[in-house]
């Protein structure tokens, strides 16, 4: 049957480069107000593509952008369930003078599909939608239990996912949840990301003088909460890259060799990475790879410093208010509330007498990573090794899903992340693209995917 | 005679200050490219004043904002010759939201003008030309050889000054320079002050990548530009509030008994001058009482930091490029070129591999101190006591004034400090202010000056 599904794939391969393009030319920009028709435009054609495929689909109102959910109902008594998630939503534009050709006209160079949302994330989420277009038209049915959820807030923090998926837990049970919102290890080499960093994000606030103040009339003799601020912020980092927060890792999971060992013999071009980031040279915890410091260790990061005297040339000031932005990546076991309440005190442990300190917080979120006994992991290798004709790396990833604890919390599901994009593929910048080729080894990796779950429990 | 020329400046008051008002509301930033009309308009001001005075006075250009030169002519064979400086551009106002008026539109409230420029220096060096043109109505002559040298870069160094100085050195010749551009000791005691420190002023900058990059994707991987930045910053001082620069100490001139002792017993209200600044302590150089710290001892200051991102809530980068401006205070004998270098190699000391640091130089400037035997000084004392009706203070400034190194240096002129405004005035920050009491006794301690302002040699 499977091979019947390929051919079907292949007769239709420019009817589906076609349908990426229509809804690519949605510039569904979720964080853009004047962009609200185009929202519900972009959940409209979802809806209406899954509709003809023949599988049931809804568009659900929430407190933000809509978002579309699909069932195909059950296939046979314990077979297993996947929840496709996806996100019809696209970041903004940014300088478009930087696009060579306009973000929401589609255009197809050299067999690579250039259109803001290409990889991020319509193109890859559609992959899922055409392989149960290919079964449903092949096989008449189904190898699994197909539901959709597809939202339009991720690229603003998918702020109503986690009240629509409580609200429709039962309607959205599943055994695993399959996303296509990661990226390939390289051009080369197709990959399954396993994990995910989780998020603390804070602010620091130190406050001196009543206001900006005579730096020579009244200096050394108040502190000055830009050199406290620096002094707070150094305090704590060490430069082995070691985060000096005291309890900081005690939570962290020591990598094992298992761990280890096949992150070492993936094929990494250090060179070309430095390369890419344009710094001066390479610098991380003392004792770890830089795969394994992008993926697998815990960072911390100043994001923004500002305040005091920011304009041209000289101003003599001792500054009322200086702030900085502060988050930190965090990793299994590391607990986001236990985490935040290490750096506050840490924070106020190092502030010294005479300023006022005030710790705002940001986005928190929980690390996340699937078990690699898990079978829907294994099924997903199997998948994407058919559907590229190559072997995945299996990769982890210092972004953050906040989506993903989520999903194991509420639903109970693993989530199984198959990366059909570019690594370099532009998602945020100008110039995002999507090569058609892999475009259409995803459509194939996802039918596989579909016919090798098998149920969790 | 100068009984009647007091009774004309109490006759003429309120509309000195009318004039001191109209200075004020030219918004004569030097440091903003965008106020360069305003630069214009008020040099013209003080030279229409001086003018009106009866005194031949001129617009001299200079490679940035023009100065203003004015001359009374002499007096009589071997009489003393005084100039005056003073300044009449001013500081930026910052957040305009922290003003209870607006800054160029002077406001008085309980016989107090608000304005950026009341103190420093606009207010202050009027009482110059007022008492001048009391001298001039009144008596029909100076009692001495008057001359003014009135700048627009004061508040961003005196670039163009020395050069000003050196071609005009035999129209400028004189026997002391009368400045005020300092302030009273307390609000209830006059002072002259016969020291200020020297500055350096630098701007480190710091980069990494070469765009703002993921801080998920990336972070851990390369050195961050802000935490760089606040260890660079946290290395200069110690907790003790000692410089760390290797040598920044070796040419500072140890205090003796007979310097401290005079300022042991200055009756200095430290609680209030910590509650005028609003810090929750004091804090400063181990070893040394406050007004040591703010007049005999070196400093170092963030003015500012900047970078990365600056916004409203959260975005999760590694900044490419970070900022901070940095300024010291400098005392006798250190020398500006050498600090300067000191701080360079420190700061390149302190930054680790995997950053490029880059420093700018801003403004630089020799400390000064007046003998304590100059007869000028004592002719200050003896005229802040008449105008005032109280024995002044003797002094020193934790502020910069570049050109008296210079004045002494080109012209072999001691400097003679008499400080009208309240050492809360605000200058440089939100709601500067001069009292209209203050603004008048200046008048009259000016005219007091040239009376009894006898030659240098």
């Amino acid at each position: 049957m499977i091979s019947k599904i390929e051919a079907y794939i292949n007769d239709n391969k420019d009817r589906f480069v076609g349908l990426m393009q229509d809804f690519l030319r949605i510039p569904s920009i979720s964080t853009d107000p004047s962009k609200v028709q185009a929202m519900g435009d972009a959940a409209e054609w979802v809806r209406q593509r899954l509709a003809d495929c023949g599988i049931e689909a809804e568009v659900v109102e929430t407190a933000g952008h809509p978002a579309v959910l699909a069932d195909t109902g059950p296939v046979n008594e314990g077979g297993p369930t996947v929840l496709v998630y996806g996100h019809y939503d696209v970041q903004p534009t940014g300088d478009e003078s930087l696009w060579h050709s306009r973000p929401f006209e589609p255009s197809i160079r050299n067999d690579v599909v250039y259109a803001r949302g290409a990889a991020d994330d319509k193109g890859q989420l559609l992959t899922h939608i055409l392989s149960a277009e290919a079964w449903l038209k092949t096989a008449d049915k189904l190898p699994v239990h197909l539901k959709f959820l597809i939202e339009g807030e991720e690229e603003i923090g998918s702020p109503s996912l986690g009240a629509l998926i409580e609200s429709h837990r039962d309607r959205l049970a599943c055994d695993y949840v399959a996303i296509s919102d990661t990226a390939k290890f390289s051009a080369d080499t197709p990959a399954i990301t396993y994990g995910t960093k989780g998020m603390v994000y804070k602010e620091i606030i130190v406050t001196g003088p009543r206001q900006d103040t005579h730096s020579g009339s009244f200096g050394g003799t108040i502190r000055n909460p830009g050199n406290v601020l620096a002094q707070i912020i150094a305090g704590l980092k060490d430069n082995d890259g070691r985060i000096t927060i005291p309890g900081f890792y005690d939570d962290v999971l020591p990598l094992t060799p298992e761990e280890r060992e096949p992150i070492a013999v993936l094929p990494f071009d250090e060179q070309g990475y430095l390369e890419s980031l344009g710094s001066p040279a390479l610098h991380g915890e003392v004792g770890y790879s830089t795969l394994e410091r992008r993926w697998v260790r815990p960072t911390l990061d100043v994001n923004g410093l500002f305040g005091g005297f920011m304009g041209q040339g000289a101003s003599t000031i001792i500054p009322a208010r200086m702030g900085a932005k502060v988050s930190m990546r965090i990793v299994p076991d590391q607990d986001p509330e236990k985490v935040s309440e290490a750096f506050d005190q840490a924070v106020h442990a190092l502030a010294p007498d005479g300023v006022r300190v005030e710790i705002k917080d940001h986005a928190r979120a929980a690390p996340y990573v699937c078990p690699l006994d898990c079978p829907g992991l294994q099924a997903g290798m199997a998948a994407v090794e058919a559907g590229f004709g190559r072997k995945p790396a299996l990769i982890r990833e210092g972004g953050t899903l906040p989506i993903l604890p989520l999903f194991r919390q509420v639903l109970g599901a693993e989530s199984i992340m198959m990366g059909f994009c570019d690594p370099n593929c532009n998602a945020h910048g100008p110039n995002e693209f999507l090569a058609v080729e892999d475009f259409i080894c995803g459509i194939r990796t996802s039918a596989h995917f579909f016919n090798a779950a098998a149920p969790a429990r």
